[in-house]
């Protein structure tokens, strides 16, 4: 079942780092949608590397060119395809790095499941650039959300040890989260926000790398989407969020901090707020049973350091069964953090979609 | 897709906790597979209540009834039915209950999905009880691997504040998960072990009740399983832990602490031992890109305490719209966690079956 | 994927024709619906054995228990689990004909698949018996889409060589196809379905037996149902009759009398009736690129003689190598057709809805 | 779902007749396989326009471009996408025709599912042309199977009511159905071959078109391949064969006409012949209970007349509501079956892939 996911928002998904392009294809997009580009772009310039001097100096171009499932501006509902072609991938002799399995990366796992024919150069089909497909998709999904008032919105919870406040999870505010869709480091507390830069700046110098967590919020999903067993909420977002590279957790609500709670404490209360059932907290993150009860849903990633790193590791030579240094050159992020927020938020919406189309149908997104 | 999972090894689960009975079917096990009926009880005892002074009191048999796909004592290769049926389910009046919703539970959520005609008795779906059949359907699947020396054990991380070690994630002896396996409250620190269970005991006499965290390992799977996009090991065993009730949180080889690790540190380096590839740390517990690369695959659980709790809550009526003071009377384990062990390594084994038959056939299990 | 289908309405089936009992999980279905049990045993023994002269005079009760997802009189929307308990199973010897392959039969195909440990007793799990829980499922949905306005019917279009004219795929009457509903032997033409009658009964006193043509028509579906690609009304519907022991072939419209027909005669020409869309033939059968056009969908389906013949037949005994003479002995129903009709409308109605729901979601059932 | 089929085998379809791009995804190729696109291109040829009198005039290059998937002229193992680039696609003003309901074709019935959002240009999604990926894929699975020694090949069974004999079903041999691949117009009777084209160009000077009967037969398949409810091979490969534009109806072995046989004469009687056991006759098509039983998969397809015919024909203005006179200009083939074949072939090459993938795992390819 690689590349495909779905079941009412199908994707599929293919491309390599350095052949000649990525891309995706979206089954079940209503038909009639207007898609906006700047949208689009804008959300895809989120992930592009080369954003700051926090992130890689490489410049990249996502230029997407759709294929097909558009027409005369708007969605066919036909099977919609946008390629992200590659530039300049020709250049760089990878040859030599062929056999070198780089700690971290998917380098040797696979090498093992494709018995050695996979693209190695960039990462093949493992590199971060396929999360653009992604991000172009759940732009998609994200703007038909959005004109159903549904809205999500991200902040770095901490980068290495530098923490910050969580969301107030009962109170978040729509305007509060666009808001935080236009900036290149969303952070709450911006003091905080300045020594998470600084210290990615430090660890950049060592030639190290860092990694970090982000908190996502998604409010007005309507209470009843989901299901008990096997396509609960949790399991769905987690199984599209463990998609993304170098994602090694996911938490709902409060997480793994619920289990120092006790039942007392943990327990959201319901009161009634003008004829609505609301919850006077919200540690379990909106999601009870596997199904949305109309509070924020609410949860967390850890996003591992990233893997290319110019400190010398130790590995191996996979031909020639010999250890060798390696010092990973090329402009690599020293932090991953910023740029990973549009894709978690890409395949959250793309998986939220999928689900509500569940219960009310494709007709439901027109 | 409501209790429908997998691909190769597929499972359709029903019931309720006071209707005439729960249960499962399993598709795609071999044929001529010999069941150990010793072997399966004394997994579902793991799980059933009443097993020492730290659970209910409550006595439940879960003595389930094979009702087709067996034969002659063996697997016939078509669907396997089972079910265990209630009992004594008559008895109390649950109709006064039937609008309280209890807070923690999926009283709420499951009264919008269902529009109030869901099964409130004692949870109906929704009820712990429903984990029962998975553990039958888990212990077939542990057996299976087993076979094909591919071994899975867990150990109580933590039980509220109070927490043991880690597994050693690069050197875990098979025998030793076993060994865990034989253990109602399976610990590595046996004096850790005596104030985890000091703690729970000291939690149920205030009428409340403590979570946990649960730390699983896998030996033995070989390299190359699981996809790179949306089916990777991460997300589908994710995606099956998320349909067990009170799991708030899943994360992989150092999970969350990953994030404050450098890349230096976090990179799990190769070595050759032996004509075999090995990583001489496992932060990133045996999977990279979505997929196995040979080392042990651990990962944590994150349970919260249990909602039944007898302390005083408010709450509201969904028929009156009132706001009311709620005790959970009854029998509740004041911590679920160890009762929560064999489920996860029931769910876990189920999906690491249904990835390897991806690769290897449905053959490979004969 | 042995034993489920379905995307919005799932179906799950197990059991074995001389096991405990057979029985089938529906997932999917809406909260509230309140079960007709006259109108569902109504449809049951429309397949069930014994009806009349022309079928076996064996007496089956297929009494259904329904297991969860049904309180209070009305399902609960989680999974719906029936089943039909066996009886007066072990009374015969079974073993004698353990390796006895009986042409016609899926005795040896599934003695390959099942490596010889699928239960052969009565066919096992490929027994014809195992269309009694479709059947209680399809009753179900046939119900829901009745509730909207959509009707289904058939009559037996062949015996034989014993021919009868096709509906009129243009003016079909809702009533008409309800009238057929509750006939033991419908047909459009009286005199001819005497002659059938009497051929079937020459047949049997040979002890042989014959097969037939069903022809079925589904009224008022709305225009935009289905898929261009690999989800046809077609391909879906076909792949649930195939599940039908004894289907052979599946057409629609004209089916394979289209292909003698010029472009001109074939195509079906658009008018204007009352502000609808409508066309003066229906040679399409209602579907056109995979998808319904309004027109009445029209299908036939070709069954084959039923396998069991007292008649001597050569075949082999699998265990010994031996070719040996066999005569079935037993009740068999000469003719299959008049009893395969309930199930053909069943799994109709089960795709069909599924269909819809893709479209319309889950909530328009209710 | 639309656009994606398959389950070890999948495929994505996207595109339009008149856009950019038509192309397919396929999944779960195993790595290293060394395409040769000679086999390919010439499989594609015989689809394509142009190739002799009896077809369309129109010339068309299907020339594929691989964009993922294919690394040093081999599968890798990830995502293999192909597209097949449309040119000269902006000459014709199509505007004029956007509202014209072409009798036969899908306008009217993807007009109501897309609400009029579709490309209408040449059929847009609903386009033959599409048919070119199909040919793409199957070309790739036919090679695989070969490798393993399964064959597929076809003739044509009848044009009009211009008939030929069915193949011999249970003496088939490998070397003739490849040499019917070779051929332009395959036939079993040559003379018979030329009435048929006679007659294809005698309707095509009347402006008008005509349908015929495909039959195909596939050797060496092992027995026990397919599953007994809802998977069968028969539902399986009719449900790819719905796919294809122009197909009303679909039957395995003797099909519609086993109907007319008695028990006695249909069933297929087992024989062991130097350890193998084989049936005397193949009446049900190499297929019992759904499942494979070693003798050759023998089934028919019925195509229709082509739809675009110069005749004239009434039809519908679907804005103002008014009714015309069309005819349907172009370069259209009279009919359609001779390049139908290759697409019957790939459709049910990647559905029988998929099917044996299921019991022998993605590794019995390589």
């Amino acid at each position: 079942m690689s590349g495909i996911s779905g079941k009412n928002i199908e994707l599929s998904i293919f491309g390599e780092s350095h052949g000649k392009g990525i891309g995706i294809i979206i089954n079940g997009l209503p038909p009639g949608i207007k898609l906006d580009f700047d949208y689009i772009n804008n959300e895809m310039q989120r992930r592009a590397p080369g954003q700051n001097r926090l992130s890689t100096t490489r410049k990249e171009r996502d230029n997407f060119e759709i294929i097909s499932g558009f027409f005369n501006n708007k969605t066919t509902g036909t099977p919609l395809c946008c390629i992200i072609w590659n530039e300049d991938t020709q250049s760089k002799d990878y040859h030599s790095i062929k056999n070198i399995m780089r700690p971290g990366h998917a380098d040797f796992s696979g090498y093992m499941k494709y018995h050695g024919y996979n693209d190695y150069r960039g990462g093949g089909h493992f590199s971060g650039r396929l999360t653009a497909p992604l991000v172009f998709a759940g732009a998609i999904a994200k703007w038909i959300l959005q004109k159903q008032h549904i809205y999500i919105g991200s902040h770095i919870k901490s980068i290495g040890h530098i923490k910050e406040h969580n969301f107030d999870w009962v109170n978040i505010d729509d305007k509060h989260l666009e808001l935080l869709n236009t900036k290149k480091f969303p952070v709450l507390d911006i003091e905080v926000g300045k020594k998470m830069e600084e210290f990615i700046l430090s660890v950049k110098k060592e030639g190290d790398s860092i990694g970090g967590i982000v908190e996502t919020a998604i409010t007005n999903i309507s209470p009843g989407i989901g299901e008990p067993f096997f396509h609960s909420v949790e399991g769905m977002i987690s199984k599209y969020l463990f998609s993304i590279p170098s994602i090694k957790g996911v938490e709902f609500g409060a997480g793994f901090n619920i289990t120092e709670m006790k039942g007392s404490e943990a327990n959201d209360t319901y009161y009634i707020d003008n004829n609505k059932v609301k919850t006077t907290s919200n540690n379990n993150g909106g999601l009870l049973g596997g199904i949305t009860n109309g509070m924020p849903v609410v949860f967390k990633t850890a996003i591992k350091p990233t893997s290319s790193i110019e400190k010398i590791q130790k590995t191996i030579d996979i031909a020639s069964k010999e250890e060798i240094n390696l010092s990973v050159k090329g402009r690599h992020d020293p932090c991953i953090v910023p740029r990973v927020i549009p894709v978690i938020e890409s395949v959250a919406c793309l998986c939220i979609l999928d689900l509500i189309c569940e219960r009310n149908g494709a007709e439901w997104m027109i």
